[in-house]
């Protein structure tokens, strides 16, 4: 793992601690070197393993001859900066492919596909344009055949993770007017990173209640390429993000017409045919509602839906824990697929 | 007052109090019948007025002869059994007109015109359809003279309040699509009164999100009815409301399209002519996010907005505290308008 | 397991739920009688046996057919009527001991020895006198090897676990003033049970501390018999309780004077002779503070503490989370034992 | 008012912008200079003196041009180098003593007489040891007389206020045992100011408890010092602070041992006789509870007691808000005592 001090690299050196197919060969920060990773995170103390290995600095040339999978838990940017020598020395053929690494990105780097659509985002030119052709969009309700054999893993964000799973099968079956879709959610404020910021204080966060981001949040980039590529056309959405004093959790209400031509639409049927089978979705039905509380700490996604009458629009709306299948628990599930292990090892 | 156990009743015990031209003749509870205020609220021990007065039973008759002005702060259905006898004496040309009171009324009962509606988004009949006629819709920033000579005035909900503020001149000045309006709450618990049910416990709500009542809250029947008015048509929109771990305030994201014949639309001068005279309208412009923690405790609403060029759509948010510009505190700024105080008195 | 339907209940079901070694044969509540598990708590909705298994009305006669093992999770009183037929049936020689169960008893029916202290501190007359002296205090730190042969097993109050448990050590090794012991404790909301009452509404707690059940708590029935155990002579203690928004966790802070005869205390030599093999102790030193935050979720209890050279006082700190090592987890540890289980089994 | 952007300016410009007797002359921040107040604090937004005054750098020589009464919010250590000019040039005889202000300080810097007891626990050589003489504590239910004619007042802290309000008449008529005082606090987050450090990040204090600052916290220097001017012996105390997840509040508990020759000890007399004409003393007595709900927002302290006759020990709670009785409304009610207006004037 390199650059494990923030919550997301929390979350996943817990997942990872406790994953029956993991042995934690390394682990990077800066801000930590030298220190025992259960002095860092007192929750972990009883651990042997986080009592023994200790943080060091990032070395990527050493960390591929420690290790068949690298996680990047670090700002956009410099993700990128570190997944290019990992990768090269992978591809190189002097090295007989074995002294490289596979990689799993919980940044924003390797998710979207065009250069240009990043640096309109995110504000900068993109740090390793040439590796974006090589990474698979680590949703495994979408990717899950591409992500067993990828080398570069873009871990997707917890909006799009909260937007995505539900949006699929209804892009897919064409039951919605593509063009008029509104999302709103809802974060805590772990979505944010352990940013040391006033924003972020307690007492400017407790009892609050705000949106931000609006009308272009950079998560727009992956979800809207995401959609696109479903639908076969250029998908633009409307979306509105809320921060929340809860620590953790993403609850997302999508709002969309019916399409035109759709009659007795069934969506118990189009849910369950597209995720009865999905380890890691729970379909809530037309009469309960999701709330964070019932997924966080866990790798589920609850979905519930509405069909509203009088509008002709349907209501769909889903929770997650954005730490969890929000970041770090889909990055392990993305590990377990990569590695050929039951995709729910480590996660229930 | 009549009713005053509930955290509305409770938020106008305290601005009545504090209100310079109010005396607080009776305040009634069957359940406090015989304690003190004081003893009941107990952060208002230290003023003496709570400590003289006791909570009562709701006499109506007496009440006529002891009051201008009666609140009712009750549950719909029984809040207008109450309202018929202090407006029927009021009515009545024996008494000279001099034996009623005029009524504001925090509950439902009289938001909507039309018996029919109310049964349908209230499941029982109205309980005093001939009084419909009578009431005035409390919401100074639209009804302002007539709520000065109104007898009954209907208090609007919270939802309604932080939606229709916002969308009036939108509609009015036919800035947006009618037809294609988007609306997602937050509330805070208090939102739902002090309901001692499981759902609204501590451990439920907090390190919770949720949503509820979709697709057809109650508030959609008065939102609809006053949009409608306004657009001098049948507006039919989408609301989402959800419960958030806050004490207070409700965070409103309207969405709209754009009307297909406005070019070049200035919001910036849409809402300082609507509302740059209002005492109780804050304008945050494109650039500021609303918060509730800046209108806790206080009877404004906070405005802003953003065109989104890239869906043609804008987003309008407001907040407002769900107890005081949702209720008590526009109750009080009612009762100004009717009695001839400056409209902000006690409220500032 | 009996009356699983509030929080400590809850919490045993996801515990029994995941426990390599647990079949959950049974499962009773007269509120959810009929219902599948997953559908009263949607966040084990993925797991096949919360799924397929229903509450059911409690008929002890058939539970000991079909059960080694019977926890009970019933309010005081109500307890000691249902663990009556349950142990009878286990002592009757005629059924060859094999028609009973033994049981585990999470509420305060069987803490107390003397049925005089249970109905001074609980109002009203032991229901089952007879029984308490079968019963053994559910506390491994203390009671090991009585509770692997123990028929029945009295789970400590959470209050009583954070405080016993630091204390121990410093009766047994006499470095204490053991008339002089000051412990005050602050609890999450969730210590109070899943109790329908306005104290515990959200908007009552949030925003909120307070004290309570000054200066005579139940649990110092309790609290107090076992250190007087411990020293071998009577003792009584200050202790107080308070309220803190947050949904888990008990945070205590004891104060004591030095002993009198006591030179060179060395804390970390005493804790470490205690609890430096105990699986769930963790030892913070006096360079650190117990966080809540840290045990969250686990059976841990997590101890530090400080010798104040201004007031010849010790402070000793901890911290613990009251639905796990407070209730649950202890009950899930105590059935290891009795069982012959790993003691962590279930429980990491 | 010198250095207004802390969580205590924020409260103490709230309360100055509403004082009927005040005129806001200045104020200043380095950060936000030139900015509006009501840019700053968008909760101020609608008083026209918050959108006209803008903030400033500090200029002593300026400010007691401007004003009578110069408040300083700023960090221990730097308000006693404003306070140095500011009394320097009221002192200065050939300035006719009309150039110089008289000083209100919110800091630690004049509440301890002793220099080097500042040095012990402020890890500093007290800036200005020559001014220590003449400051006053700020505490009207103690010194009342003494601040109306004081040049430099020093208000005390918030966790100070609350232990010793409650302690002055216990000490004084020698109900307890001086040399036997247990106290510990609850405070909300507030109470660390708006310090931008990882522990009060929002995540990092939500669902969290914890004890902090001992044995030997700051404020024990004034606390002692105070004690101990009233008993007219030295004190020491015991000490245990904690953070809660609040954003307001202190709640205190004092435990104390009744003095040997003390019987029927009357605390509801003792109490009465103290602080019954006091205008911001709220007695609760011996059956309620302090909650700091009840007082947040006002300058108020509510205390209640108890005796535990198993102990022979006196337990007293109070509350109160931090940031107003604990900092900027005792500011206030000692600007009101300086300038004779009346006492709760901009308090109620």
């Amino acid at each position: 793992m390199i650059g494990a001090s923030g919550y997301a690299g929390e979350e996943l050196v817990r997942l990872l601690l406790a994953h029956p197919n993991v042995e934690l060969a390394a682990i990077t920060s800066r801000q930590f070197s030298g220190k025992p990773v259960a002095d860092v995170f007192p929750r972990f103390a009883h651990i042997e393993k986080a009592m023994s290995l200790k943080f060091s600095d990032a070395r990527p040339d050493e960390l591929v001859r420690q290790a068949e999978i690298v996680f990047l838990a670090l700002p956009h940017g410099l993700a990128a900066e570190f997944a290019k020598p990992l990768l090269v020395a992978a591809a190189n053929p002097s090295s007989g492919g074995q002294a490289g690494a596979r990689v799993i990105d919980l940044s924003a780097d390797f998710r979207v596909h065009d250069a240009g659509v990043y640096k309109e985002f995110y504000g900068h030119d993109h740090p390793a344009p040439d590796l974006l052709g090589q990474s698979v969009y680590g949703l495994p309700e979408i990717y899950r055949e591409q992500i067993r054999g990828a080398k570069l893993v873009a871990c997707p964000g917890c909006y799009p993770t909260s937007i995505l799973i539900p949006l699929r099968p209804l892009i897919r079956r064409k039951a919605i007017d593509r063009q008029r879709i509104l999302v709103t959610s809802l974060s805590g404020v772990t979505g944010a990173g352990r940013k040391i910021e006033a924003d972020y204080l307690f007492a400017e966060c407790n009892e609050s209640m705000r949106p931000y981001g609006v009308p272009k949040h950079r998560h727009l980039s992956e979800i809207e390429q995401e959609l696109s590529i479903l639908a076969g056309e250029k998908i633009t959405i409307q979306f509105t993000p809320h921060l929340v004093p809860v620590n953790r959790g993403i609850l997302t209400t999508i709002c969309a017409d019916i399409a035109a031509n759709v009659v007795n639409l069934d969506l118990k049927l189009l849910f369950e045919n597209a995720y009865g089978q999905e380890p890691f979705v729970r379909l809530l039905g037309d009469e309960r509602f999701p709330d964070t509380k019932n997924v966080v700490g866990t790798n589920f996604i609850d979905i519930a839906w509405r069909i509203d009458p009088r509008t002709n629009r349907l209501v769909v709306m889903s929770a997650i824990d954005n730490m969890v299948k929000g970041a770090s628990g889909q990055a392990v599930q993305c590990l377990n697929l990569m590695c050929g292990y039951p995709e729910n090892a480590g996660l229930l």
